[in-house]
């Protein structure tokens, strides 16, 4: 017997018929004897036309009542799920994020979660009712309804596992678990059965979109045994889990890749301090996210170069907003690529086995592959190049690291 | 300056330009000095989505979750409208039943209201913030959202106006007042300047369709001033008052008629106690309204006949169940006719004025047209003819009491 989270994201409830197979899952992990959770996402495509409502009534609009309105999503599938399971035999009642309370922070539609309030949620578990709990939105300190931001089911899911100490968290979704990389472009990808916390999160900020990065950083911080499965089979998943768990380290757990990319260069700047900051305050001011940095060491006396990558989306305001500073920062030119991916690497083990970033370099090389920028953290490597060579990098790479042999 | 409820239902807020029309009602109000409170139904079909939704997802449905499938539909529009106020530069805000809170009791689907606690909102109206209020929704003794049923918005609105003490509470609706019968089948009608409850509560029962009977009977009973009006143009309304404040009395206010009638005779029933009890016992487990009832009085010695109406969609449901109780009741036999309507004439002025019966029942027996049952209230009389003759006998009765002539 185990207490165990499940959340089923807006594919998994995207009709009634989906609805339904979601309450035979849920059954069949309450049969099996377990107390049993769920966290739902509204149903796919109905956030969307909330959010467009709601922007398009009126070009201000409060996040208090975009709160209010984006939410009534979640609220609908708990409540059609909760009539799923009951006409199934199974005993659950919905809850809402201000029935629980899921307490957050006051920032209306990116709020955090800061507390929740599990005690009847747990009272009636251990009697047996499945609780449907309607993920993505919380209780703000002003008393009214407050959301989560995009993706925020997750989180929900997470924070609710640690609340109510659940043994484990099962991430349902239309991937049946995290891959040794991208299966689309690598047909001998292969599902992981393990990965730790700090790999799944460099794989999701890599560009992994199978776990939201910041419900991951949660079930490292409160411990919380994440599984990702396929809400439309019954193979068993991918467990992220602490380090400590795993019974056998590999080498390399994956290559994560971003197509999406682009890069900019400040030529010629004036080696001297706060010139770094005043570029990327300027940037973050219009909420552009800058993931690479990387500055050249001085080869003319007073002289620097620096270079970031960015989403591709964002190259143009970043650009423009950058050549307003030339006079005033006296950088000689702006050079920018529209065209380039960003290759990772990663595996906990790259701690204590030297030779991985060596090994990486060499097939890139043979291959021809130009790296323009490389960026290292403690289990990862990452590198910038052309993006026409980003699938060929891949398969090259994944091959190297052995990864499509089996266990 | 005065305190005001307006109330807008589905067709009135049914897509984004109807909700910024209905900002433009609402800023006009503000604008003239006055303190509003509003009160919204859910964007015409939403609701019957949902109900479609929480029916089909399974065969029994859980009031409880129901009410939180259905109550989304009147959360999105407050956002909505609480948006569309804001960017015309009105101070808004939305409330949602279980905010305010609007207490209900613990009959889920079809709750009544108990108690509004207003305190926050007039705080907040005395500051000149509107308040948006989502109507057919409060919070159950059990925390959890409840619905009043279908039409409910009509008596939120209501009963918010009693709470915060408001000096009218308009209802918006698709026509422009109360006419003194059906102008789609009597153009001479004329639109009501002034009503009073009682002639409303006749009127509503008696099948005109512009405010719901239960939101009437709460007006009267708390001394609200209701008034009926178009969200479609600026004309006045029809007002809805205490007979006390009506300067001129009518001798007859308005002619209703329902269309969608039926009739059943139990013939030789046993004339004893109980027998009438058993048959409507019968009839309310299943649900079915029953109209007028009339026993004739017992020609052969310790036999009768009873007669009732009841809307035309019930009528096989009736039948049948009746049909069953053949042999424990020993009547004689059961005679239906689906193809009846129901013609009232009503007015206050009824109750010191003889003769508005007997001149009813001439201008009926001056058209050939046979009267089946007759039924009378202290404010009107109801008969129950052949649906055939039913616009007929309006139009005649609307002309022999004058209504078509100017104030």
């Amino acid at each position: 017997m185990a207490r165990i989270v499940q959340k089923f994201g807006g594919t998994s409830v995207g009709d009634l018929d989906r609805i339904r197979q979601v309450a035979q899952k849920v059954r069949s992990c309450v049969d099996a004897g377990n107390q049993v959770a769920v966290v739902v996402s509204a149903m796919a495509g109905t956030t969307n036309q909330l959010v467009e409502w709601a922007k398009q009534i009126g070009p201000m609009h409060d996040a208090r009542e975009y709160d209010t309105i984006v939410s009534t999503g979640e609220q609908v599938t708990v409540g059609l799920l909760s009539i799923a399971l009951q006409n199934i035999g199974v005993d659950a009642r919905s809850w809402l994020g201000w029935q629980i309370p899921i307490k957050t922070d006051e920032v209306h539609s990116t709020a955090r979660i800061e507390e929740i309030k599990a005690h009847d949620i747990i009272e009636r578990l251990e009697k047996g009712q499945v609780a449907v709990v309607a993920g993505f939105q919380g209780i703000a300190p002003d008393g009214r309804i407050s959301t989560l931001g995009r993706g925020g089911s997750d989180t929900s899911a997470v924070a609710l596992a640690a609340a109510i100490k659940a043994d484990r968290c099962d991430i349902y979704t239309d991937v049946d678990g995290v891959y040794t990389t991208d299966p689309r472009i690598m047909s001998k990808a292969r599902k992981l059965d393990y990965i730790t916390f700090e790999e799944m999160l460099e794989m999701a900020s890599a560009g992994a979109r199978v776990l939201q990065t910041r419900s991951v950083a949660m079930a490292m911080r409160h411990r919380v045994n994440l599984q990702v499965l396929s809400s439309f089979n019954d193979t068993p998943g991918t467990l992220v889990q602490n380090e400590e768990k795993q019974m056998e380290k590999q080498k390399v757990s994956g290559i994560a890749y971003s197509a999406e990319e682009a890069k900019v260069t400040v030529v010629g700047l004036p080696d001297k301090p706060g010139i770094a900051a005043r570029i990327f305050g300027v940037l973050s001011e219009l909420n552009i996210n800058v993931d690479m940095i990387v500055q050249s060491a001085s080869v003319n006396l007073q002289k620097t170069d620096i270079t970031f990558s960015l989403a591709r989306l964002d190259l143009s305001k970043a650009v423009t907003s950058i050549a307003n500073l030339k006079d005033e920062l006296a950088f000689e030119r702006l050079v920018h690529d529209d065209n380039i991916a960003k290759i990772s690497v990663i595996g906990t083990a790259m701690r204590t086995q030297p030779g991985i970033a060596k090994c990486m370099f060499e097939v890139l090389s043979e291959k021809k592959i130009n790296m323009q920028v490389i960026s290292t953290s403690e289990i990862k490597i990452s590198v910038l190049i052309q993006a026409d060579y980003a699938e060929l990098a891949v398969r090259s790479l994944h091959d190297a690291f052995g990864l499509d042999t089996s266990d």
